[in-house]
């Protein structure tokens, strides 16, 4: 049987306090989709790393983790860093398969809401 | 009459192909906002700057601006370098009435359109 779990995957800040909206995204996810493991991860500057998430989610019992990339734009980071850092993670966890989808900014729902939000503002 | 104005002023990266979601963004508000003028802005890395784009707008007839941070945390960007730059450009501008609004990651709707995305690829 297959169990399939996600990261959330962020770029990471010195302020600790940065990481807030991804501690919020990951109460969200556990509430609405509770059957479904999740774990945030960092790019940099914050911990977890991508490995440790997805060493974790091995031991919890994950067979298939999909890597959301929670960045607006696809940048040297997504294009460059991140291909490079997956594959490495895949080699390490070869019982594991991994995936990923588009950065959450590439999402129309993702932007309207965005829109909506600047609108309510005015 | 006031004529406002908005401002979605994200971080800048090298890779000019990150901005591509944030010109989608300006497309959206010019779509459905058509008599609010919009302009993008970025905190480095990319143009026009915030003090750029405030005088676009002022040239063109803005007197109140909000300055909707496209941004998913609150960290050192904007809770240090953002103000300072604020306040410089409200110096530079007395004419235009600028605010800020919190950074998007605060938003319940913006969150919520993360995790449906996230959720829609599993």
């Amino acid at each position: 049987m297959n169990t399939k779990a996600v990261v959330l995957f962020g770029h990471g800040a010195r302020d600790t306090r940065w990481r807030e909206p991804f501690d919020r995204l990951a109460t969200l996810w556990k509430a609405q989709h509770p059957k479904v493991m999740v774990e945030l991860a960092f790019l940099e500057l914050m911990q977890p790393s991508l490995e440790e998430a997805i060493s974790s989610l091995w031991t919890a019992g994950a067979t298939e983790v999909v890597v959301v990339p929670v960045f607006f734009g696809q940048g040297g980071h997504l294009r460059n860093d991140f291909p490079v850092l997956l594959s490495s993670c895949q080699e390490k966890f070869p019982g594991v398969k991994l995936s990923t989808t588009p950065a959450v900014g590439e999402d129309g729902a993702v932007l309207q809401a965005i829109i909506d939000f600047g609108a309510r503002a005015l």
